[in-house]
């Protein structure tokens, strides 16, 4: 059970947001921004570097949220999401995509793990600036977010039904939008 | 040099900031909700955990900002820092900041890693609920930022005067409010 008092009907961030509107609000605009604003990464791409990362941080609410979110993106293509966090080198998805998920796993594992030819595999792939910054600020993202929701320990539901059913909430009305919808 | 085409002039996570200001917004807002708005921990304390979790991943721009804040905060005295830095317990801190730094060091590790053990210790010292959430996002959001900083290799100036000077800035306008001064 959490260490700060919340209900348990508020899994995941969503309780911690309650406890804390303050720090909720830029929180959610972060996500909102980077994971659904205009990018010329799909917003799915976006959701699986999320959902790889927070599989090598082992944080079981945001890989199976994202992942869930990820497959509804994909028309329910679930086998993709577990082979991404099982080995993404042999999934079906474009080279600069897994260029860009072993740049995020760098990431995972410390900043200054990330070099230049990563960088420069990435962009001989196709990849531009932005979408390089992106990823790493995605990836950092989750390395927080991951913290946040272990280090307080915050409720996580073990029925994949839940996460299929708020995911489809998050696809509908976004990070913001969700925050305070059941 | 960083991997992204940032001007040299601009070292830190603001050159980052520069280059994709939709996800500056919200990250300013967030450091300035947590480590300058309303609480029962100072600015100094708050500060001082930024430093060391920044210090434990080795990122040498927040390391140095944040530590050069918090002297700034605390009459100028370094020497506290480098002791934060290097063994926090022999620090002549409050026992209840020890017990926060000792959290902010496992969120550091692993969310997974906070025990109810540390939380309970925390309590016992008279940490707050909000106090511990803090603490816990505080060193989640260090995380973040060490790894968008290092990841991205940001411009880090090595002469202590610049972070001195640039410390005096944030004291003074805060994190919203220094994003586009020099």
């Amino acid at each position: 059970m959490p260490h700060i008092p919340i209900s348990e009907d508020m899994p995941g961030p969503r309780g911690l947001m309650t406890f804390r509107p303050e720090t909720a609000r830029p929180l959610n605009e972060l996500a909102e921004v980077l994971l659904r604003g205009p990018s010329t990464l799909s917003q799915a791409e976006r959701e699986l570097i999320g959902t790889f990362v927070s599989s090598e941080n082992d944080c079981r609410y945001c890989q199976s949220i994202h992942g869930a979110l990820a497959a509804h993106l994909l028309d329910g293509d679930e086998d993709l999401i577990r082979q991404i966090k099982c080995d993404y080198s042999s999934a079906p998805i474009s080279n600069k995509l897994k260029a860009l998920l072993a740049i995020a796993g760098k990431v995972q594992q410390g900043g200054k793990k990330v070099t230049d030819e990563d960088v420069e595999s990435a962009r001989s792939l196709g990849a531009t600036d932005l979408e390089i910054h992106d990823t790493i600020l995605i990836a950092a993202n989750f390395c927080m977010m991951n913290r946040y929701v272990d280090g307080l320990s915050a409720w996580t539901p073990s029925d994949p039904a839940f996460y299929r059913s708020r995911a489809a909430m998050l696809a509908a009305h976004g990070y913001m939008g969700s925050a305070t919808r059941r």
